[in-house]
Parts: structure tokens; C-alpha cells; sequence
């Protein structure tokens, strides 16, 4: 520990979670600095990284268009060369989408340090990842609120946890009706309450699937059998998720709802660092906390998501895949509201699923699903 | 760990504490066997406790009484020999009052484990047993909710917290006016709303002198600033209390008010152990969770201990025998209840301190605070 900066390469840095790790990074700048940058599709914002952060390796998929834009120096590197890069401390997975998968997978059998806010990965391929990750040594670290959340709690645990509790914000539809729920629009949708997110991880948020593919996240990241996961709705964000010990006694992680927060716990772990820029619970301001349970018969996708867990083998990934496909059509207002949960749940019903699944079958099952569901909305809508 | 079985001693078997703390030992024959028992004054109640658990060693105050009652071999000590026996692996300091403070520092000054519900010891003479802990290496492990709360939260944590924030309940006349609270009885100060706990806790929980004796054992435990430590009014009594980090994370500790877990987790540290007994946290019957600030001009207790705490010195000891003879004399119906906190006060306002006190300066400064209230109140109506 101590003053030593540790090098990190940041997946996805145009996104939600990319560029608040970059405040992270950019307010603790004499423990973390960046080595690499990867990016999709926001070419202005890229360079305005690179020229500020001056990362020695970039990923860019639109490579050609970066040399004319910046004076900076940079490798550009494959997502798989930089991920395994023997400089790269830390890799932070900030891709959203199946996108993740293949550099984590990279990231975890370089033995690395993986930083991981992509949900899809251990989703669609928990247990090739966690395997990968015993073999060798790579630590995986969550990076969702929830997960940091338990992840602190068990810290310094020496004991398996009887229950873990995820917390759900219910999103912006909390107690609609079915019938209000088939009307509400892609607007609406994407008016989170107490996060600031991506577009799909806030319409996500608005079905409950995001809670769904964290309670299957959770069975991976701490080896929890699906029937001591537990989800309790908390609207007001500020218990991001509690663990229940053998002797009755439960501890929770509290904070304001700020990625940034589990985003620097995973980077500094195992040191706490002190960052002005984070807020700080004023409980001048906070008189109520509540909980409910989840309602699953007008929130399916939860219910979905925690079935596709329990199945296993490739049902995780037609999830996460007829999820993803049905999301863009919901803002592409193709469809309604209520639609999404059932497209993944008509793509659940009709999928030849394999157990134990390799790398290879979990993405034709990904992209089996894409195809079904984009038929099915076909068919439905000529 | 594993299957050794922990000698523990308990002064104080017939109290509140006391009684909860061989229902664990009870519970978990397996882990702990009772090697010591003490208690002052009730014989009956002892003697089922020597049939029950068959302690090598007894103390009693009116030990003329015991062997004529009952059959068991059991030899004699003082309090002393007692907690300092090699034979004794934990010893539970479940005594109230100020005759709880010699024998802790033997205790400590032996090495032992300490499981400390007797609050005095460490408001007295915080400083004495704090450093002699240190050069004996006995361990201090907290049974009071609040910091066994405190304590938890912090384990695996290397760093220092930079806030503790002590839940209370409020007891049971929170938004009570003066007006109101210069009328009530003892009869319904003794009415806990959340805690079931001997008369001298009910009455300082309804004053909060309680709150404030645990902010000044707070300060000695975990060895922090009085300003760093924070009350919090709690009224369902779940959260116990909660510690903040430098990075503005903040954990809490969360369970039904039920001593026993308290008790078991200071007598099973490191390892939380499987009790049935003990209650589980049912989420589908806590709906809300409220937090509001302690009113320090209606309960001036609370104002008065962390004021004395932050003085120091012999304060501390004026503060619990003024608070001792002030509940003595409420509960016998000599004066009212918001008499306590003025009788504290005056008592505080008219003596002269001494810097790092010794143990004769403590307990002398104590004897001078009681005979003050009686004098006070001796005068007040004569």
C-alpha cells in the first residue's frame, strides 16, 4: 500500500461507469493513474480522455479517426493484449452488454485485478469466470453498489454469511398497477429516482431484470445458493445491501447512491482513501428508511431472472440477451413497457438450453435469443 | 477455535446481563461451560444457578447463606482471586454500578478477555483500565449493544473510522415536553419501549444518561475524539449502531434488541456461532426504519455525560454516583424525574476535579458525589 499508484486500464471509459472512474481516478491522482482507455463509439469524448489522462494504451473501434484528433502518444492495443498487459494494475469492465465478456474473461485469466461493473459477464458466464479466477488468482471486484455493499460487510468475516439481502430502489414504477405499467413511455422509464445511470441499466432498474441479474451476480461473486439471496425493496437508496450471519446478526453498507464510491473501494481495496469530491450521509437530512418486498407478479423480469439463475447453464445468457434486445426496442418504441418481461420470458419458454456451457455456446445461445425475440416482435407486429 | 470449551466467569449471574448470559451458555454447551459465578444479594436465584451450572468457584456477598442451600463442592473466592484464576478464559463483568470497577481492572491487570456490561468501569476510570490493558494485553470486548454494534462493523477494517454514530432509542418518553416529563412515574419510566433490562438501565435510557455514558465508553473502547461520536435517536432499536469511514462509507449493525447476541458474539469472538435461540430479523415486519436528533434541551443527561467525558478527569465518576443516587431516589419516589438531570448537574457544577485520577481519587470523588445529592436533596426538602 502505502504511496505506490496503481496503473489502471478503464473498459468502456465513454460510459456511465467509465467516466466517474475517471473522477476517481482523477481526484486520487497520486494512487491511481490511467494506463488505458477502451471505447466504443464516442470519439470527442475519448480524446478529450486521452489528451487528459495520457494513457500509454488505447482501444479504439473506430481506430482510424483518433491519430488525426490527438498529439498524445498511445499504443493502441486489442482489448484482450490490454487487459493481459503485464503494467495494467487494475482493470475496470465498464462495457455494458455481452460486449464485457470476452476481456474479462482475458482480464481473469491474466490473473489481474478486475474492477467489474459489466453485469453480463458473470451473468451469461459465472461459472467459466469464477473457475478461470481460481486458476489463476485473478480477484474479482464489484463494482455495483449492491455487490461493494456486501463485499464490505463480509470484510474481515471469516464465516460463510446465511443470507445476503440486495436492496432494490423499485425504480420509477414502484406500485403501478400492470395496467399503468403497459402505458408508461421510454421517457418515463428513464427518470431513476436515485441513480444516475446508462440508458439500459435505468430501464433495467424500471423492470427489476437489473435487481434479477445482480441476484445472479451475488450467487457467483460470493458463492450463494440462489435461496439465500433475498431482494427488499428500499426506495431511498441508502442501504445498498446487507448480509445476514449464522448467529442472527446482520451488517449493512450505507451510503448516498454515487458509483463512485464502490468504484474507488474496488480500486483502493484493500485501503479506504479519503476523496472530498465523495458525499457524505447527513442524517440531519434522513429521517425514514423503508422496505417492502419485491411484487413479482407485476415486476416478472425479477422473477425471470432469478429462474434463469437457478436453470443455469445457458438460460443466463437468452436472459441477458432477450433482455438487452427487448430494452432497445422499448426506447425504440417498438414496443411496450410490459413487453419486455414477456419477450424474455416467451425466449426463457422456448430455449433448448446446455448445461455447463463453453464460451462459444453461451454466445450462440446469445445470439439464438437476439434472433427469437426480434422474430417474435416480427411476427407479433408485421 | 473449534471445539474448545471456554471457561467463563460471571459477576453479576443474577442480574439482567447476567441471567441472558448463562442462557447462551446454556445454549452452546459445546463452546462455553460456566466456571465462575458471583452475585450480591439474590440467594435464591444463585443457588439454582450453582445447581444448574456446577461452577468450581463462587463468590457471594452473604456467603454464610449458601451452604446450607445447596449440595453442590464449590470453593469460595473473593471477586478478585476469581477473575484473575488461570483456570478463567472470559470473564463477564455483569455487575452494575461502581462495584463492577475493582473487579474489571483485576480482570484486566490479569490479562483476561473482558466481556464488559458494567458501563461504570470504563466511564470511571477509562484511562486506568485502558492502559492497563494495553501493558497486560487483556482484551476488552464490548456486550452493550450499541458497541458490540461498533465493534463488529469495524472488524476486518484497518483503518481508523472517522465517525461512530450510537443509535438510541429514545426510550419511552421521546417528544415528551419538560412540562410533561417533570410529571411522569417511575412506574412508566420502566416501560422500555424496545429493551427489557434492569431498573437502573430503564431509568438512564429514559433520561439518556444512558446514551451519554455509552458515548463516553465509546470514546475509551475504540478510542476516539468526543466529537467524532454521534447520537442518533432510533426508536425501532434494529440499527445498534453504525460506524462511518474516510471514504463517507458508512456500516451498520442490525438485529432484533435481544442481548443475547451482544453477549454471545463477545464470548464466541472471532467465530459468530449458530444459536436458535436468538431471533432472526423478519424484513416482512419492519417497514420503516426512523432517525431524528437526540433533544439535548429536554433530556439534558445526554448533554451532561459527553460533557463530563470531554472533561475528564473525576467528572466522569460524579456523573455515574450522582446519576446512581438521583434514580435511587426517583424510583423510591423522593423526587421527580426531571430532578435526575439537575441533580447530575449541580453536582458536576460543584466539584473539584483531578486530572488523572488514580483509583483511591476515583472512588473518593464517587463517595463525595452521592453524599452531595443527598445533601442537595436533603436540603431541598428537609
Amino acid at each position: 500500500m502505502g504511496n505506490i499508484v496503481k496503473q489502471v486500464a478503464v473498459l468502456g471509459s465513454t460510459g456511465s461507469i467509465g467516466r466517474q472512474t475517471l473522477e476517481v481516478v482523477h481526484a486520487l491522482p497520486h494512487r491511481f493513474g490511467i494506463i488505458g482507455l477502451a471505447a466504443g463509439k464516442n470519439t470527442d469524448l475519448l480524446v478529450k480522455q486521452i489528451n487528459q489522462f495520457q494513457p500509454k494504451f488505447v482501444h479504439y473501434q473506430h481506430k482510424t479517426e483518433l491519430p488525426r484528433l490527438t498529439d498524445t502518444e498511445c499504443e493502441f492495443l486489442s482489448l484482450k493484449e490490454m487487459v493481459s498487459h503485464p503494467d495494467v494494475d487494475i482493470v475496470v469492465m465498464a462495457t455494458s452488454g455481452k460486449w464485457g465478456l470476452s476481456p474479462t474473461l482475458a482480464a481473469v485469466k491474466a490473473g489481474k485485478k478486475v474492477a467489474l461493473a459489466n453485469k453480463e459477464s458473470l451473468v451469461m458466464a459465472g461459472e467459466i469466470i469464477t473457475k478461470e479466477a481460481k486458476l489463476s488468482g485473478a480477484q474479482i471486484m464489484p463494482v455495483d453498489s449492491e455487490h461493494s455493499a456486501i463485499w464490505q460487510c463480509l470484510e474481515g468475516e471469516t464465516q460463510k454469511p446465511t443470507q445476503l439481502i440486495l436492496t432494490a430502489s423499485g425504480g420509477p414504477f414502484l406500485h403501478y398497477s400492470p395496467a399503468q405499467l403497459a402505458e408508461v413511455t421510454a421517457e418515463q422509464a428513464l427518470k431513476h429516482p436515485s441513480w444516475q445511470m446508462g440508458k439500459k441499466v435505468t430501464i433495467d432498474s424500471a423492470t427489476l431484470m437489473n435487481k434479477g441479474l445482480e441476484v445472479i451476480e451475488a450467487h457467483w461473486l460470493f458463492d450463494m445458493p440462489f435461496d439465500h439471496i433475498k431482494v427488499l425493496i428500499h426506495p431511498q437508496s441508502i442501504i445498498h445491501s446487507m448480509v445476514e450471519f449464522v448467529d442472527g446478526s446482520i451488517k449493512a453498507q450505507l451510503s448516498y447512491p454515487d458509483m463512485r464510491l464502490p468504484i474507488q473501494y474496488a480500486l483502493g481495496y484493500p485501503e479506504r482513501l479519503a476523496n472530498p469530491q465523495l458525499p457524505r450521509l447527513d442524517w440531519s437530512n434522513i429521517s425514514s428508511l423503508t422496505f417492502e418486498p419485491p411484487d413479482l407478479d407485476t415486476f416478472p423480469c425479477l422473477k425471470l431472472a432469478i429462474e434463469a439463475g437457478k436453470m443455469g447453464g445457458t438460460y443466463p445468457a437468452v436472459l441477458c440477451a432477450a433482455d438487452e434486445v427487448a430494452v432497445e426496442l422499448f426506447l425504440a418504441q417498438g414496443i411496450k413497457f410490459t413487453d419486455i418481461a414477456r419477450l424474455v420470458g416467451q425466449a426463457l419458454g422456448e430455449h433448448q438450453a446446455i448445461s455447463h456451457p463453453n464460451l462459444e455456446e453461451i454466445l450462440a445461445a446469445d445470439s439464438w435469443a437476439r434472433e427469437e425475440v426480434k422474430r417474435m416482435v416480427g411476427g407479433d407486429s408485421p
